[in-house]
């Protein structure tokens, strides 16, 4: 037991590695985290104050028998030894005495859960040596009356207030406003006052001897490894129990010494915008805390050149040799006493996105790190930030918001409210009024208005409730579920409190934060085309991942878009929102009503030039590029009012009739033709909409629509090719869930294809495949890979029906709950459920790719913008995931990173 | 090719199978099911009629090459020269000629599908020789005009006109009604007149060359075989083309050739009651067709034994031989010709199913067949057919239906008609009358009204709506989706064209048929108790079977009838039928509707009781056998009244209102009672409900429901034990996706099963399992056996979800139209889908034995009383099925056919 090394110098980070068997993870659950990164500053010759570490494992014997194991104490004296002739300066010495702290510091960073003594070697003896020493008697016996504070909370765990009273007593008496009015003579007499306290306190004095403070503060660490504070941080970050902590005792520095001594923070390149160049301040004849608490005006780093040349370049070099040694941009702290430069932390700095993603590439340039790195260290987030409109972050932090909800699609808004689709086209095309739209919610007839609005906020719905859904898919910000808002759609009001916001009134709301304000706030929108460190970062992850990035847009302006954001083509072309356009509408629901099918086939005969147009447009942007359009999807009853609206029209017009009857009016016919479309609308109703009749169901049941889409698709593609163009279309079979409704459909669709193209006399490539969204679809891709030529997953629906969960009812109801109470770990919505719907897509793959190895694969659900789900797609092989314009750039970093980690 | 054996004779059998490898199946293929038959027969030593059989290939070649292939006409006279010897006749001779048919015979039957000529050999010299030889002239010129006639049709493609209106001409000229009243001579005038009328149409004469006749006639039989009506029925019976079919030419026998002379049909059995007597009718001197025709009335098969007692025993001989050979009940024809007995044909005879379980039975008992050949004999289409109550057949064909629907429930009810639960309830109880249960369609507080019903009858729903499934349950006939009806719930009428059923009127309802008829019929209820056979079949069948065949059952009177059907546990007690009943459902509404947890837990203690009573008689019901008990399932809004129900009434109370205000009156009280309570409506409202919040998502929202019912569970257990019985609860969760679901709910359950063993001082034995019917669950079934201490398929659900689904609304919808355009082969709610549903069930038993080996395995939804879905349980290892009481026999027996025809 009496060979076992409880103590390890700085300099000593060699020995603690050949113990740890050269593993640097080993070497900081020996040192601590902060222990390990002293020594290892000081391997690489960055002057650290010196010091030594007490291991994690004398922690453990501490906290197991109470007592210091057998060597430790002797161990210290030895190592305090070589740290007085390493400083130059003797422990509780009173001419030239030796401070020291003694810090905790455990292998993942608790911050503020243990405890810390630091000026240990003050006494009565020392300090006034000291005073005399450093010629500024204030700061020592500051200094000193911290001690014994710190020292008699930590180690002999008295009250605070015993040691505040007084001093608040004594700046009353002397009616001092702030510490800062304190003398020399007033910390003088606070110190012995706090002697004094202590003695009363716990019938004992503060100890004098330098030793015996080093030895009871190491103790008192040692302890707070088990203080009900640090117990709980742990059950929360899910820290062991068994690791315990290491305790850092390092010579005190101090840059309060003189004019030629002084103490800094610096990043070593910018933090705000990447530059690489330092960025700091410093304050000569001073301490840390003054920097940080802003006491006095800190000075521009640039400065210290001219005021300490010498201690300027020193510093410089080492930071160079810091981010050499870290490949990253360093936090540093340091102080110089009397000439001597001390670098006391080093720690990645934290910086902005755009500075993350200009250092990353920097650092490429200059041969630190490599690309690969370079991608890994920007993240999707970051990504995300950069290309959102943003609120003026300082107007925001002075502004309170009037409603929180989820932040559903991201970005900056400012608008006018309107609570209607049709007023927001209204206002937007009349008046290109920039319109907020307000509503308890959204469905697909509120989809024009939704297109036309800067912003959007609910208050009903979560983060893939229609609202927010079709708001990421345009980049619309969007905030949802801001359920302490009311809405009176009569009086045409928003109501929080008291505050009651009318049509027309200003709000910004930010769909980043979740937050919405009221009156205009400054907005900042971002240009990827300037930001050209972006854009090598997106092409080296382009290189370095294996997927492609495609994007969901169904009209050319979004399709551009999303080109210019680097897609490679689009995944998901959804046509059903074509049909809403509200000159379509009526169309739309005439052939919906058809009673026979030459009523129908004439109503589709009118929206095929529409389709054709819309087309047409979208080729021409995707140029080159493939585009799965996928054919009509959603229930019938969707294009139709809801039963309940006709139902009130109706009790309105029965309840108008008997008024009537009374004036002598009757409106019968009305009355019955509102009935008789109640009629319609009830036949379509199902039970569970999300399970009815769609997607390739009807096209079995009423071909002519998907009929007529495939010709105006091919049509289209043959009129854009004869322009000289290169059109990739690739048509999309939605919901199958047996391959025999594929052979029932499939072939019929080609023939139409081969007739228009026969027709138009121009030959495109084309590809017909399917939708895997119908867990039975999965399970069965074998067979169905023998028919499609591709899948794409649909994982929105994959996941409603793996879980059997309705989307909107349960996030309205139990998911919130579900994901609160820890039952599932995330939303399945928001990131693809690896070990359920996971594990169906790669069943699909697999299967499919059995059958048919050339089976190209993707993913077009919402999922396909989240980096989890990204990943996934990366690991069990698809091709390309496609998502929302906004988000392929943050998809094609994604997809680099699914590389990196995984290949 | 010239060494090819293209002619087999009958009795050159033993050659054909050595030719086939042994195989008795190739033996078919080569000679066609007729032809290999009759060789058979020949082998064992029955007299048949000597001839030979053309193989199928020589038929494939003349498809081929429009030619006899090479050496074919060689084979067949050197067979023909041959079977003269065997007949002791001459082909074509004028003193003693001998007759041929030539008829068509494929590997597979295709009754009627391909050509026969008869009487061949017969020309203008032997027919004379043969009237004179018979002394029947007559007969004799009937039969040669009927050849001219099937010859000109088949072999020379005659219309059949241009032989049928002669004949018509003929007799009305003779003023003749009937064929019967024809005489010898006009028969040869005729057949003199369609010789002129061939000669006429073709430009040639009829071939008098008997030789030339049989080459032709064979020829045109092997060209039937790419005939039009032949390639259709191929189509749809899915036979394939390249079988070709075999062509038998074999020697005519007549029983006409005096009373020396007589034909018949027998059954080996009775085909009625299975008694062990041969069953059959004969005439003398006549042809098999006169039996059949019933021109004369044959007599009793009996009588013969005195007429020809050495015909009469050699007859018998030849049955026993048969059945001993075939090891079934033989259906055959023979005939004798002067003497000489010939048997034509033998065949498994066709028989009801209570025969079909005698003679199995029988057998055993005769050692002609194993135990397994006699369980798998009787196919459970025949049991569900003896148990259930069944109408007068004779009536039945007699009457014509107002109706016809989906045969949801089997059996045959009369009563009279109703339209409303309640009404049903109270005249069954108030007056004990039979009520025939008339709606639209049905919903769960329906439920009380069908189980006081003697039949159910709906207008809307398919094989597996809520009136179907609960129907079957209980075994109540049931017919639903009968779309021909119109049902007025005001003026309470059933009307159907010019028919008008009023309340109280009477109705048959059979729910075998899936028809309904006015009126009484008389009804006949079989007894399982007094089928000793079937119980013998039975008995058998669970020594064979692998898997037990448990039940589902929510209450006492249930769980003994399936006990006495050899239930051998409870696989699925539904508790929320329980909360259905009319003194219960306010408690429930209440309990809903509670604002806080104390009202809630206050209504829920008084429904505690209640289930408390429910659990107790099942336990004593089914001591010593397992009861699975699944907590409450369905969403809680099928507890309340729906949206619609109350706003119709709203909408009349406002109404009632503005009329009221007219008058002078106010009714605003009620009116806002009622908007609230469709507030709480609303609020409860689901877009899906299929996929909301119920099952064991409604326990983590609301665990205080199944706390209370979990408590009543084992309270009951242990008064039950107290009492001497043997009570085995198995506690069942419904609707599990993911395994943390369980750990949230489960051991808060097994808490309360503790506490309450406690109080009680009883100790029980105990499962905790849950339900597999999310596709998730199948899915991650590794993590859920590490919680759930068994496994039970909810297949309705991971169908519905597996598919995506809705069941009610997908059989109103598109199932129909999937299953008639063969997209889906049957109707996935009936039988499981192997490849997708069945697909998944698989991962989950594997899976979840994988990490817990002794997982015990059942099913529970409607599929586990269908026999396809039960040999799929077996195959994939469930070791028990459960279905309703009814379906329990049936289950024990498909159980066995599982296991014969997988192990």
């Amino acid at each position: 037991m009496s060979e076992r090394k409880w103590v390890y110098l700085f300099n000593e980070v060699d020995q603690a590695e050949a113990n740890s068997g050269g593993s640097w993870d080993k070497v900081r659950g020996l040192l601590g985290g902060k222990g390990a990164n002293l020594a290892d500053m000081t391997r690489i010759g960055v002057p650290v104050p010196p010091g030594f570490t007490v291991t994690t494992e004398a922690c453990n014997v501490y906290s197991d028998t109470g007592k210091f194991p057998e060597g430790l104490w002797e161990q210290m004296l030895e190592a305090l030894a070589v740290v007085e002739k390493q400083a130059g300066k003797k422990f509780g010495d009173r001419n030239n005495p030796l401070l020291l702290s003694c810090r905790s510091g455990a292998k993942f960073s608790m911050p503020g859960m243990m405890d810390t003594v630091l000026n240990i070697g003050l006494n009565d003896d020392t300090a006034a040596a000291m005073a005399e020493l450093t010629g500024n008697k204030r700061f020592v016996y500051d200094s000193y009356r911290r001690l014994i504070h710190m020292f008699g909370s930590v180690v002999m765990e008295i009250p605070d207030e015993v040691f505040e009273e007084p001093l608040e007593a004594y700046k009353v008496n002397k009616d001092y406003k702030a510490d800062t009015e304190m003398t020399a003579e007033d910390w003088e007499e606070i110190a012995n006052q706090y002697k004094a306290a202590v003695k009363s306190y716990i019938k004992k004095d503060f100890p004098q001897d330098a030793y015996e403070q080093v030895k009871l503060a190491t103790e008192a660490v040692f302890r707070s490894w088990n203080g009900k504070r640090a117990i709980d941080y742990r059950r929360a970050e899910n820290i062991s129990d068994s690791l315990g902590t290491a305790v850092n005792i390092q010579t005190m520095v101090f840059g309060n010494m003189g004019n030629d001594s002084g103490t800094g923070v610096a990043f070593t390149r910018n933090p705000l915008d990447g530059t690489n160049h330092i960025f700091g301040e410093y304050l000569l004849n001073a301490q840390g805390e003054d920097v940080v608490a802003g006491i006095r005006n800190a000075e521009n780093l640039d400065t210290l050149k001219d005021v300490m040349p010498d201690i300027y370049n020193q510093f410089l070099d080492l930071t160079k040799k810091l981010e050499k040694h870290y490949k990253d941009m360093q936090d540093v702290e340091f102080t110089f006493e009397r000439g001597k430069f001390w670098m006391l932390q080093t720690r990645n700095g934290k910086r902005t996105a755009k500075a993350e993603v200009a250092i990353a590439v920097q650092m490429v340039n200059e041969g630190l790190i490599d690309k690969k790195t370079a991608v890994k260290r920007v993240t999707p987030k970051q990504i995300d930030a950069l290309l959102h409109p943003q609120f003026d972050q300082k107007v925001i932090a002075a502004t309170k918001p009037f409603a929180q909800g989820v932040n559903a699609s991201p970005g900056a808004a400012v608008g006018q409210i309107y609570f209607d689709a049709d007023k927001v086209v209204e206002m937007k095309e009349t008046y290109n009024t920039d319109c907020i739209m307000v509503r308890q919610f959204t469905k697909p007839d509120d989809v024009h208005g939704m297109l036309s609005a800067k912003g959007i906020l609910t208050s009903e719905g979560g983060a893939t409730s229609h609202a927010a859904v079709v708001a990421r898919q345009f980049g619309v910000p969007c905030v949802v579920g801001a359920s302490m808002i009311s809405i009176d759609m009569e009086k045409k009001t928003l109501t929080v409190g008291d505050l009651v916001l009318n049509e027309g009134d200003w709000v910004s709301v930010d769909g980043s934060t979740g937050k919405a304000y009221a009156g205009k706030m400054n907005v900042v929108v971002p240009n990827i085309d300037e930001m050209e460190d972006l854009h090598t970062i997106l092409t080296w992850a382009d290189e370095i991942a294996r997927m492609e990035v495609w994007t969901n847009a169904d009209n050319p302006r979004d399709a551009l878009r999303a080109r210019s954001f680097g897609a490679k083509g689009i995944g998901l072309c959804r046509t059903e929102h074509m049909f809403f356009d509200p000159e379509r509408l009526p169309i739309m629901q005439r052939m919906i009503l058809a009673k026979n099918i030459e009523d129908r086939v004439e109503a589709l005969n009118e929206l095929l030039p529409f389709q054709r147009a819309d087309f047409d447009g979208l080729f021409e942007a995707m140029t080159d590029l493939p585009v799965i359009i996928r054919l009509v999807d959603p229930p019938l009853h969707e294009f139709l009012p809801s039963a309940d609206e006709i139902q009130e029209q109706i009790i309105t017009k029965r309840i108008d009739k008997i008024s009537d009857y009374v004036n002598g009016k009757l409106h019968d016919k009305e009355l019955s033709e509102l009935e008789n479309m109640k009629k319609e609308v009830d036949k379509l109703h199902e039970s569970n909409p999300m399970m009815g009749l769609r997607g390739i169901r009807l096209s079995i049941v009423m071909p002519e629509i998907v009929e007529m889409q495939v010709r105006a698709i091919f049509e289209a593609a043959c009129d854009v090719k004869l322009r000289g163009f290169n059109p990739k279309p690739e048509i999309m079979i939605p919901l199958t869930g047996h391959v025999n409704e594929l052979k029932k459909v499939q072939p019929r669709l080609v023939e139409i294809a081969k007739e228009v193209m026969s027709e138009k006399n121009v030959e495109v490539d084309y590809l017909f495949g399917t939708m895997i969204e119908i867990p039975r679809a999965a399970v069965t891709a074998d067979e169905i890979a023998e028919v499609a030529q591709f899948f794409s997953f649909g994982t929105n629906d994959l996941t409603q029906m793996a879980f059997g969960y309705s989307r909107d009812d349960a996030e309205r109801s139990f998911l919130v709950d579900y994901i609160d109470k820890g039952i599932l770990p995330e939303n399945p919505f928001q990131s693809i459920d690896r070990k359920g719907v996971g594990k169906l897509m790669k069943m699909a793959i697999d299967d499919g790719r059995a059958v048919n190895p050339d089976l190209a694969v993707g993913i077009c659900g919402e999922h396909g913008g989240d980096p989890s789900s990204i990943e996934w797609c990366h690991i069990i092989g698809n091709d390309y995931v496609s998502c929302s314009p906004f988000r392929v750039p943050v998809a094609r970093l994604a997809a680099a990173h699914a590389a990196i980690d995984n290949d």
